[in-house]
């Protein structure tokens, strides 16, 4: 049973700086490129790659716009992005659910 | 809030061949190495590397036998590895909580 479940365990959720992304976009709605950066604590090049990543796989949607002109970057969450990361929930829930259980032991 | 949760998360666990080695112990107690090679569909070296890390944190121990006069190694949990494990569980547990509540949109 375990076995399909993480295989099906969305990698591009999975690495921590995505999902750390991921659950901020969804807990604040948006999120611009300098409050990622600040919260992760990542370089611009490493962080960029992780955003890329995401918008590639239509989880996300970045917008360049100007503010106190000044360019801003404000990524947010799609649609897709919402069920992805529902998906990827609901498959971890499952796992740690049945490692609650614990099957008896099987020294295969 | 979701910052700290993020970089508390348990990098030794986090990798999904290691979520899913610590998983399959808990689930069943102790397994093969053949049988984790078999689920995880990895090369000898690179299941290697990552039973090694977890031995190394102390999460699981490492057992060598003869079986069918055939040499067996069989990983364990420990139960510092059991522990480990619960706090990942428990931070990934208030991460999903968090952001199922979902906060008011915040343009920072």
């Amino acid at each position: 049973m375990s076995d399909d479940l993480f295989h099906s365990l969305d990698d591009t959720i999975h690495a921590k700086a995505r999902l750390a992304i991921m659950s901020i976009l969804l807990l604040d709605g948006a999120a611009t490129f300098g409050r990622l950066k600040e919260v992760l604590q990542l370089t611009d090049g490493n962080l960029g790659a992780h955003v890329r990543a995401l918008e590639e796989a239509g989880y996300i949607e970045v917008k360049k716009d100007f503010w106190e002109r000044r360019p801003r970057t404000t990524c947010l969450v799609t649609s897709a992005g919402r069920q992805a990361f529902g998906r990827y929930m609901e498959t971890l829930q499952r796992l740690f659910e049945a490692t609650r259980r614990g099957d008896p032991p099987d020294q295969a």
